[in-house]
């Protein structure tokens, strides 16, 4: 057997991007199911919940014009996934848990991509851990800013650390020498079972007002 | 009669565009008065309605230093529109509606600046219209939320509407090659009519729950 | 007594600045008390306040990458104050109005470093200003907007207005020649007093529905 070629890593990278991108504005849907939105607000928030967080990063970087510029189909991926599932709710219903892996795994992705993506302008380590977890998690904190909500992840569960481990992992496998490729792959299972275990047995960070 | 010259259109769009950063500033304001907001919050607030969706799309696109940085006047324009407001308010009360015709000139206008900016950038003709639909709605998002509210458009009406219809047609009216001048008017015109047509017979897309 | 070298000069501005988004998260950290954030939330949010005006001055002036990539220790400054204050807090209660000083400090500190940076750029002077008060303010109001509020300095005191004075002294006084530390010093004094005589003698702007 054959060790892939960077090259279909990179297609493979390209189509888990779009897939997370989809999935990030299906939930995005989901949530706005409890607002009064009409199509328009809905394709828009979702939209912006999938690109947001790797339009942020590239603003950040001075990687202008933004990255889905010069490439549509980002867009169009948000748009078609949001009105998807606009109609299909109104026939069947969506259990929520059902998007709670391939939303965890979304977050990966988008961790090691903003990571890698600033490791590679050579930028301080800390800088680049900083840009993975801006690209994991601010499409949400948008998204939950224009539902006029304090953005969840400020509030709830392990998730923006969840990035931030898989983040710091990435770059110390690549300072160690891993090949770049395994380092991705790695760095996002550790951030899915992370993502998963802290869901699952309910771990969280200290809360202000936690002691009595 | 001879055609208006290339300058003498942009000349006439460039006044258009200060009296829409206007229009934008006054609405904004009158928007600001169920908010218990000092002097400053409501120019503040007035002149971002007004400049802020140009500025996001200049960010997006990188044309930076965003375009008010070099002409100052924009600025101006909305703080004095906001000031004006602000007195003139408490003496004489403005009906709401004396406003629909000139914002609706507005969203025209903003557009089809935008879409024009993102076209001569040879960007793809999906994002061109993207853009033009962020310049023309994205300033009235962000006084939304700095007035702590889901923003309008996602809720109410065909606003963002008439403003894709309008950047698409831009774009397709150049693409068959109409004179650019003409088809920027007929661009407008259609954005201006479907946005007054939705207020009049309360046109808005589907929304959540609209089924019982 | 030999004058300051402007060497000096500038590594006590960085040391100062330090200080401003050091207490900027502190106080951020403070005001997140009353939000049910986590650990993470209030990190994100402090650094946010700390580093938010100047980040989103580089935005719109096209510095980019923004000031902070290149020098993680902002970043590191605003998390390492926001946990201390998180978990000092529980211990000792801090009197909210120990940090009025410094605040001020630091208000007048972002705006006239905000304005300087401007004025190397060439820009209008009056765009200058405007990204003094923006470095100055946006930090405090990124963060109420994160904090689902309607951005505190758009309701009271006489804050964005006392960075808008200290601001333009700081451009007459460099336009008429005098050295341009002495108009820094001069400048963020006066910014300092403006701010501290509005707290001490509750003076304000005028408000909507001021008149009964």
């Amino acid at each position: 057997m054959r060790a892939p070629s960077i090259g279909n890593i990179m297609s493979l990278i390209y189509i888990l991007d779009l897939c997370a991108v989809g999935v990030c504005a299906i939930t995005a849907t989901l949530e706005a199911q409890r607002r009064e939105l009409d199509l328009f607000g809905v394709a828009t928030i979702a939209v912006i919940a999938g690109i947001g967080g790797g339009t942020v990063r590239d603003i950040l970087l001075g990687r202008l014009p933004v990255y889905w510029i010069h490439d549509p189909i980002y867009v169009v991926v948000g748009v078609a996934a949001a009105m998807l599932t606009f109609y299909m709710e109104r026939k069947v219903s969506i259990p929520k848990n059902f998007f709670l892996l391939p939303d965890a795994i979304g977050l990966a992705l988008f961790t090691v991509i903003g990571t890698s993506i600033a490791m590679s302008l050579q930028v301080h380590w800390f800088i680049a851990a900083l840009m993975g977890v801006i690209t994991g998690v601010f499409g949400g904190v948008i998204r939950d800013i224009l539902c006029n909500e304090v953005p969840l992840i400020f509030r709830t569960d392990i998730y923006a650390t969840a990035a931030l481990v898989g983040a710091l992992l990435l770059i110390a496998l690549d300072h160690f020498g891993m090949a770049h490729n395994l380092a991705l792959i790695a760095a996002m299972l550790v951030i899915v079972i992370i993502r998963l275990a802290a869901i699952r047995w309910h771990i969280h960070l200290p809360r202000f007002r936690a002691y009595p």
